[in-house]
């Protein structure tokens, strides 16, 4: 029998290569900052090779959210595709370490384990610049059906549609879960990403393939092709059954029905590295939504989760989030 | 022609796999806390299973100080061996974009990229666990004497006693080295490899091969088989040239026969990982020394290096040691 499980992430599983860089660094490189830029093998390398001295740590938007889920207590669970080799080893041992049930085959032929080649300013935002390498190899045979009908979320996140057959993986999965009576949780990633699949990301969440949404104030506002916050957050109310948006310093605000929840962020003392704050965020709600803990602790923990990941270098916790969320009266 | 160098380094060229864990783990592990113990391959892959999520960097502790010589504005280069791998590439990429010169070839085949796995405990303490791999393949064969000879110091680690053919290259080095009118500077690296090597470390610094010696207290009362630290400074003020010798909080002391210097230790606010500290140690007071300015400025400018690294994750500098010295004045 499957031991139930709160959370399970299907994502693109990602190595991160962290280097400090210079606004000017940027421009050179005709990067976007803030964004997610996808690469290929020889951009990689040449970007690598420009890059400063670099820190690499296990990444992915969505397998850091679950590991920040399992940090709190929940039960978890994450299916993305590496490649046997030292990256995919650091990205399959630390998933594990941390206590979440990774059961996706390593590839022991095929492109190289995905890396995103990080580029922080000095005012500790991320520049994102990924090559895809084996991710481009998650298919619909690595979901397994009773995984997926034993999780009470099944959480996806928007840059599977980038790899073609994910996108199959990505269907299935929620298809199970619907099936199972479960819920799916999306989250859109990236402002770029929506403007690549901004109909299908917009069927997922208006169709019912999707329960609950995630999205920043830019990934919202490039959905609803508006520069109006609050023109978008009511389009998305019309759209999707439930929904977290971050707002970065403004906090966050939960909309359900007519139902609303502004909850604010947590006051940090210094930015260091603003990657990974929208998969942390992530990670208290998700832990708080599927303990029953209702929105606003759902949503506090949400935002205690990311003040913690940017006040230092990598997106995954330093410390145990149950023991932060019990040392802040949360839990 | 060769460009001219301050500072060469020779040492086993290592990536750092670093976690956290509490003090139960070393025990259960039977791991000497501090040391640096040498794995095979079962026991890195044991270890490093039992072991929580990890970050990965460029180590070595040679490698370490060269790049922080570098950091400082020295002219410098390394000599060590990794293998192609994807940490090969990272070691060799951080290496080079730390501004340090690096000729040794990539092992195509044989074995993986060394690892030493660091396990940091809450009291800021790091126990290594090294797994040396293509570190076994560097030989005399990877000691180009152009390079040796435009060095003002070439630095050898005691490690490098560890892969039997490393010895005949750092012998070879010395030599040459020697032989060009240049200086050799050896770390004893750690009081379990001095205890490994005692007899001949001292040959090597009584017989005239070493100049200049670092050492950290334990180190020093290993190399001379007492519990009492001026005893053993005595002992090493007969035998070398010139020494530093550094003792964590208590500060440091430089002796060159009759003559001490003694040079407090920076204040930190909080010990993160103490990995790495000798090493920053040895970068500034070799950038110093080789700029020529004196004993006291050169302890100085070690032990601001040596501040710095211990108040974050990892043996390298994460700013340019040449501002920070700026702002406190030493340059």
């Amino acid at each position: 029998m499957t031991r139930p499980l709160d959370v399970l992430a299907l994502g693109n599983a990602i190595v991160d290569v962290i280097a400090r860089c210079e606004e000017d660094f940027l421009v050179h490189q005709g990067v976007a900052k803030g964004s997610m830029t996808l690469i290929d093998e020889d951009r990689a390398e040449s970007i690598y090779a420009a890059m400063g001295p670099a820190t690499i740590t296990s990444g992915g938007s969505a397998a850091n959210t679950v590991v920040g889920a399992a940090s709190f207590g929940a039960r978890s669970a994450f299916i993305g595709k590496v490649k046997a080799d030292p990256v995919g080893d650091l990205f399959a041992h630390d998933i594990v370490a941390s206590g979440v049930a990774f059961g996706t085959s390593l590839a022991r032929e095929g492109k190289a384990t995905a890396r995103s080649f990080i580029l922080v300013t000095p005012d500790g935002e991320r520049t994102m610049n990924t090559y895809l390498g084996a991710c481009q190899d998650l298919s619909e045979a690595d979901i397994d059906p009773t995984t997926v009908q034993s999780a009470a979320v099944t959480y996806l996140e928007g840059y599977l549609w980038d790899p073609p057959a994910a996108k199959a993986a990505f269907r299935k999965a929620a298809d199970i879960a619907h099936a199972a009576g479960r819920e799916v949780a999306l989250t859109l990633s990236d402002s770029f990403c929506v403007n690549r699949y901004r109909d299908e990301f917009r069927q997922l969440i208006s169709g019912g393939t999707v329960d609950l949404v995630f999205a920043n104030e830019h990934e919202l506002k490039a959905l609803y092709e508006t520069a109006d916050f609050d023109t978008a957050l009511e389009a998305l109310r019309r759209d999707a059954k439930r929904a977290a948006v971050t707002r970065s310093e403004k906090g966050a605000v939960i909309i359900e029905g007519r139902k609303t929840f502004a909850i604010p962020a947590y006051p940090i003392e210094t930015l260091v590295d603003a990657t990974g704050a929208g998969d942390a965020y992530a990670a208290g709600f998700l832990f708080g939504y599927t303990a029953g803990l209702g929105y606003e602790k759902a949503g506090r923990l949400g935002a205690l989760a990311a003040s913690h990941v940017i006040q230092k270098i990598g997106a995954r916790p330093e410390k145990s989030l149950k023991v932060l969320a019990q040392e802040n009266g949360l839990l």
